[in-house]
């Protein structure tokens, strides 16, 4: 995903100096004109504003904050008066630390996790959830609207994960929905392509119902979006909800579900594989 | 909504006879040509096609079938050549004994399911799933296509009722899926509309996100659709899922949080008011 959003700054006509551990799924990047950094140190020292965009938490601390020592991190390089915004799906108690960090090497923070996947980071569709300053949010706003068509500052440091949170706390719904809906139909004899002609457009209609249930009949588990990464994705969500002290029944089921997904071996299969897992546990 | 779509067939030109328990619902109908019956089996007696609408699978039986003889049902009126339609939410079994009880009377039926609500039934846009004989279900087509905007035929008598199961799954996980993404957003201390506009439009969206959540938010838990009602589809989907072997564990999940709404005084007010007993769950 990071490599289709880095390609529409590109084509907005930005200077790109751009850092990858596997560097060769940048090749594409620099033979569109960025220049390839050694460390995301070397990305900061050169750049006003730093992206970035991994996997987990502990990559995120890595990559920014230089954590673990691997290898040096952004704030290491930061430009005074220099922005990082972390567009990774991460903790919020994660994006406020890295506000007071980025603040103390002078400099300014946003976290901005996106939403809409590979096929959304590729058509420059993505819902970006904004947190951190307003005022970093607008210098930056022009940047994000090369990459998505729902840009929203959602409020302070932490509040773009909060909301990306939101948004997961959703989808994992969307998901056991459509998956149970699809045993029910498959096993009481229905014709489901045609119970989906009945079903998509009203009360019951839903994003991965329309986008998902057809990958599933057609027995496509193939990723835009890993079960690895949605399970972590639920994790924080659920222990942000464990520190907030509310109860969430429903995504801590969809949890679990997924963990028994990953179990069964599909760790790097779509979300829609949670399919799989509910026609094993009923047998199948 | 039995009303509203009455009110489309006389649109369309179409003579009525209607029965209702309470004739003063009946009414407006009155008023607008149709003829008064005394009884289930008098609507039977005059009309070609007769549509029931009504609220439980003992409802159907006692109207369709006069079972517990409170009233003569359609079954002892119906004409030769007559066909019965059952556009309630019931048991995909009771729509097979239906119909073999309305073929040892020489007529024919159908089992027609809707979903959409009060919304969908005032303005025409229902979607209607169709069980039941094929020509019969064309025969009938017309009148159905005045009352909604996606018709299908789903397959053999049942097939309409297992198809609405379908439907009642998906919005089960949409209903779970809003109260708890929004009971996120609001202990998180997001800007709950705000957050709406970042994850509506993505994997995230939903019919029940777009349609329900803004209500909850404006505290409007009046019914579009009755707590008690879904609580009866919920339990007719779940009877269905145990005696084909398959366990929906969302659903069931789901289904229980529903009884705590009714519980807490709630079976009358909307779907929309699981958002309540979240809240109480967690204390609020």
């Amino acid at each position: 995903m990071g490599r289709s959003m880095a390609g529409h700054l590109i084509d907005a006509g930005y200077n790109l100096v751009v850092y990858n551990r596997s560097a060769d799924k940048a090749a594409d990047l620099v033979s569109r004109g960025a220049a390839m950094a050694e460390s995301p140190r070397a990305v900061a020292e050169q750049s006003d504003i730093v992206f970035t965009m991994v996997g987990y938490p502990q990559d995120v601390r890595e990559v920014i904050l230089g954590q673990y020592a691997k290898r040096p991190g952004v704030l290491e390089g930061l430009r005074p008066g220099g922005t990082v915004v972390d567009m990774t799906t991460s903790e919020p108690a994660l994006a406020v630390e890295i506000d007071a960090a980025t603040q103390r090497c002078g400099g300014t923070s946003l976290d901005a996790p996106v939403s809409g996947g590979d096929i959304g980071a590729k058509a420059g569709t993505l819902s970006i959830m904004v947190g951190g300053d307003l005022s970093t949010f607008q210098r930056v706003q022009p940047l994000f609207e090369t990459m998505g068509k729902t840009v929203v500052h959602q409020g302070a440091a932490g509040a773009g994960q909060h909301t990306k949170m939101v948004n997961q706390t959703l989808v994992a719904a969307g998901m056991i929905g459509v998956c149970e809906a699809l045993l029910y139909a498959e096993k009481a004899g229905l014709d489901v392509p045609n119970v989906l002609r009945s079903v998509s457009t009203g009360a019951a209609g839903s994003w991965p119902l329309s986008n998902l249930a057809p990958r599933i009949i057609a027995g496509d588990f193939e990723p835009g979006f890993y079960v690895e990464h949605f399970i972590k994705d639920m994790k924080i969500a659920l222990e942000e909800a464990s520190r907030m002290n509310i109860a969430l029944p429903g995504l801590a089921l969809v949890n679990q579900l997924y963990h028994a997904v990953a179990a069964q071996g599909h760790a790097r299969s779509g979300t829609q594989a949670l399919m799989l897992a509910l026609r094993h546990l009923s047998g199948g």
